[in-house]
């Protein structure tokens, strides 16, 4: 007989287990309607997954267990897997700090089914400490639960014998991490199979990260596969924060049948029901709507991270009751890009863009930025800042009286201090007075290859609530406001020249639109500051410049072929570059990141609590400077 | 007969090896010149401990390695025990990143001593996930390398027999939490006695924390005392940071006699070889030097905070290379301390007061400032900002165009955008301004207070390097600027009256000294806020009002009897405070916390890496809400 089987695939508000518990009860609501047999939750839909450091609040963690309870007796005629944290009131953590887990109960009829070992939840096994992500924090492991319990780990893994039709199946379960077997030198899956289970659950709180997905199904269907088992992936969605990265979770929670193929599938950044039915003889998934059957491919890499910029910002604004948005638009890609976004998600009479020229913005800019804000249809003003900046510098030439020497002095100025007031002037002064007055939040424009080299000036043109384009390089900008026009405008809301203007922030006569521009080039730097970042053993200056040397960098860096040849006219020049963007990166941009807006994370590596960062001296490798000065030498003799 | 020991109490800089290894080399040859039988060097003295995600970089591992090797080497006629990373190329971490330990290595005539067991090195047991502490993040631990050796944990721990002088002594090695036994399942000091230790070395690296060091004679002590064994602390100096927090390393590394006392201890951040004679026979542990007897005992807690305040930010300043501050002088108690405190350290010519003075700033706070710079000798200058806050105002009025309607219109500013817009113009224009033309870092002269409700503007008075004053409250900045007076200067020069006139940020007429002041009323709010962030079991307002129905919040808070009833006529008064802090501690003042600069930790409980936190929608659990229920009920019936 075939089991009626449902995901409860939901939208998760962190630290709101009065919220979220409402939530699952509807869903349970709705499936007893449905008649679903058993449904699953994602990982801690009670609690939500990232919330600092709350887990160490006592009446937090009573009201997750009140509301768990709650949960339980909710489940007249069906059986629910939830994750909650499980909170052990004697015992104590590593760190002093009561004992919790990350915690999976399954209850049936307003009763909790214990774990065939008599225990009244399954642990997670496998706490991840990396990336966002700091399980061990909080949490102590299925391993510590079974010591104490001195149950041996072979028979103690996460089995849940349900009776439902008068038969009995036993449900293997996990959370998250415990799928993702990798490294881990115990696979919870296997152990699971061991134990006698006959259809896998994993519950999942896993926040978007391009690409994760492929991956996702290829380690997760393959699992399925070894051990002949359907696998349940049940996943939440919304946003949820560690204050200096913002997450969104994308659902798509599926099932894989024993073959490792994906059965049924929810959709991406959406709630759903996802129903579907499993028979224990012939081992078949079988989607109740042909819908469900429609496995999202990999859409193309834009219009994913597209959809998840916009489904992050919009429920980040949504979170912190932001209706308004206003912008520094200053006819750049970057400005035109977040000025459409916010757009598209708030209407056009909820942006406010700002342009606010200083004596050496060109016409051409400034026509852009109007014209941008005429094809949005969104709101516009132009406030000059020439005055305040002749004023501010007057002022600062104000005597300064030395109490010791009881004499007066003045202080002098220079280009980038005169380039950087202007910078300040627009955020701190112009754009967060609008800021208020407008009721928006300031929307930071950084990319992230401005955050890498940190350039970009404190409190002027890092000012923001938050920062929606700052995990993306500057080719990826490009290619989005390009998916903009043609996908979701289906107009040219960005004019072409945008996209042909050589980038420049337009501070001083050298820098201008036509004459020079931005220090960095990015059809290289974007390349080589993602190896720095992103790699996943992190690209030093000893791999780029043995890469040079092997003139393989182009193919390292995945950057075009013959660029580095047309940058650098010599090995020096070279290294200079390398050095000039290794020690910013290392050094004052550190400094910046500490106090930028917090960041929408897309990649698998953005700065914040992804990517940790202590203030540091910038550190070359003993085989860097050999390296090079082999080669310094070598180029001053020939 | 005696051997001679020393501990290599030196100052480790973070992420640089080179930069360590020559200090390790210097130790080195001073002990061997003094004929120092062994000497022990703190935790990951090659690496340095707080570096982020620079662990996961190749060429930093293997520079480390060769660092270490060149040690080794340096280890002629001495035994050597000092921390350095481990790298096992061919495994991995559970992150999937290669396998590291936190290790210590013991070397003795240039060759490496492998331990009982044949490792060479001892790995740390007891990983903290706790506070700043992310070991689990970058390192395995003890019981995973004897695990994939196949050794067995009670033959496994870390015991190395070293000859000296012809005779063989066992050194049971660890790594600083290894030594914090309170709440692992296994006591490693216990395992190393088992395995015949006969001297436990504690190698650490262990950051202050106001009244740490006595809970470490506490613990320490009776560690040594039960297990009848004396126990080397070896701890570092310097400074360390994880970006939003920066730490001081305190050193006072000392020697624990088999009896628990301290018969030998170092100074509090001094590089120090710290030598004393080790007799096996006898057990004794005696000093050379009579100094080096001289146990520090705890000292007044305002002097010991100012020690390290001054530590830290003295050496914070080397570390980013910033010879000169800018503080914005208000003729408050904040700035006031700030401003001595920096004068202290740079010298009155490296430090410039502003005084920013709006049409609504007395004129008895702007004496104030001037009477500060007068007395502390430094530079002081006076720009006023009325006229480009009224140029701002003005120009925030500017017409906007709505695209859409094709109409004109213009916002409206209210009194606290126009306070804010004071803040602002301080901090971003002024103050920035100065910053670079007078090449000083600007002082962020938040107190914890402040921080924990948000009470501070965005690119106001929330700009700077960094908070030195951030991890006090602000009855300990009063404390600290007596103390100032009292003893560092030995004379008043911050005024009196600072003591005296009621706190205020002066931006509005509401809001001046004299007539009204800060809505955070210290005495009681200092002893609310600190419950929410410094309790061990968090304070939440559950707890918070249970004391208050109780009648016992006074003692419960630490704060003076009676202010309570003076403060709130009624229960409502009472919630709607706790309340509307509450709110602004969990809401908008994380979003500030966020962008905010670096603290200077000093307490158990900073705000940043040290306290995690989320920006999240503010929570209150049911009991609160029960209890506040039937709470005014009543007081609406009686």
């Amino acid at each position: 007989m075939a089991l009626k089987i449902a995901c409860g695939q939901m939208e998760i508000v962190p630290g709101r287990p009065d919220l979220n518990t409402k939530k699952i009860l509807q869903l349970i609501g709705l499936a007893q309607k449905e008649s679903v047999d058993i449904l699953v939750f994602p990982e801690l839909s009670v609690p939500g997954l990232l919330i600092g450091d709350l887990w160490e609040q006592t009446a937090f963690l009573k009201d997750c267990e009140t509301y768990g309870q709650q949960i339980i007796a909710a489940t007249q005629g069906i059986t629910v897997v939830f994750g909650n944290v499980a909170t052990d009131w004697k015992r104590k953590n590593k760190d002093g700090h009561v004992r919790k887990y990350n915690a999976a109960f399954t209850a049936q009829n307003g009763k909790l089914i214990p774990t065939e070992q008599g225990l009244d939840f399954v642990a997670k096994t496998s706490l991840p400490a990396y990336r966002e992500f700091d399980d061990p924090r909080y949490f102590s492991g299925q391993e510590m639960l079974l010591k104490d319990k001195r149950i041996s780990l072979k028979n103690g893994m996460g089995s849940v014998a349900v009776t439902v039709h008068g038969n009995k199946f036993k449900l293997g379960i996990m959370l998250c991490e415990d799928g993702w077997t990798e490294n881990y030198p115990l696979s919870v899956p296997a152990m699971l199979k061991l134990g006698g289970a006959e259809l896998l659950c994993n519950l999942s709180s896993s926040p978007f990260t391009l690409h994760k997905n492929s991956k996702r199904h290829y380690l997760f269907g393959n699992q399925a596969k070894e051990l002949h088992l359907p696998l349940i992936y049940c996943n939440q969605t919304g946003i949820q924060n560690t204050g200096k990265n913002i997450y969104t979770f994308d659902g798509q929670s599926c099932v894989y049948g024993s073959d490792g193929m994906v059965k049924v599938a929810a959709p991406m950044f959406e709630e759903k029901l996802l129903t579907f039915s499993w028979d224990k003889e012939t081992a078949k998934i079988r989607a109740y709507s042909a819908e469900d059957e429609l496995i999202t491919t990999e859409d193309d890499e834009i219009a994913i991270l597209y959809r998840t910029i916009r489904y992050g910002t919009q429920n980040f604004l949504k979170q912190t009751g932001i209706k308004r948005m206003v912008i520094g638009a200053s006819g750049g890609i970057d400005s035109a890009v977040t000025a459409a976004l916010f757009t598209d998600i708030l209407g056009p009479h909820q942006v406010l863009l700002v342009n606010m020229p200083s004596r050496y913005n060109s016409e051409l800019t400034k026509n852009l930025a109007q014209k941008l804000a005429e094809n949005l249809g969104c709101c516009y003003t132009i406030v000059p800042i020439n005055d305040s900046v002749s004023h501010t510098v007057e002022q600062l030439y104000t005597p300064i009286h030395n109490y010791t020497t009881n004499r007066d002095f003045k202080v002098e100025l220079n280009g980038v201090m005169y380039e950087n007031i202007q910078a300040r002037d627009r955020g701190s002064r112009i754009l967060a007075g609008f800021s208020a007055a407008f009721k928006g939040g300031i929307s930071c424009n950084a990319n992230k290859a401005e955050i890498t080299v940190g350039y970009g000036t404190f409190y002027g043109d890092l000012t923001g609530l938050f920062c929606p384009l700052g995990d993306l390089w500057k080719h990826q900008v490009y290619a989005l406001g390009r998916y903009v026009n043609e996908y979701v405008y289906k107009r040219k809301v960005i004019p072409e020249p945008v996209f042909q203007i050589r980038p420049s922030a337009e501070l001083s006569r050298e820098q201008t639109v036509g004459n020079g521009g931005d220090p960095l080039i990015y059809e290289y730097h974007d390349y080589l500051l993602r190896a720095f970042v992103e790699n996943w053993e992190k690209a030093s200056p000893a791999e780029i410049l043995k890469h040079y040397i092997d003139q393989d960098l182009e193919g390292f860096l995945g950057c075009k072929e013959g660029i580095v040849a047309q940058l650098f006219p010599s090995h020096a020049a070279f290294c200079q570059d390398l050095e000039r963007w290794y020690n910013l990166f290392t050094g004052l941009a550190v400094a910046k990141r500490i106090q930028a807006p917090p960041v929408l994370s897309l990649s698998k590596r953005a700065f914040g609590t992804d990517y940790r960062e202590a203030q540091m001296t910038t550190y070359y490798s003993l085989e860097y400077k050999e390296m090079k000065e082999k080669l310094l030498v070598q180029e001053r003799l020939f």
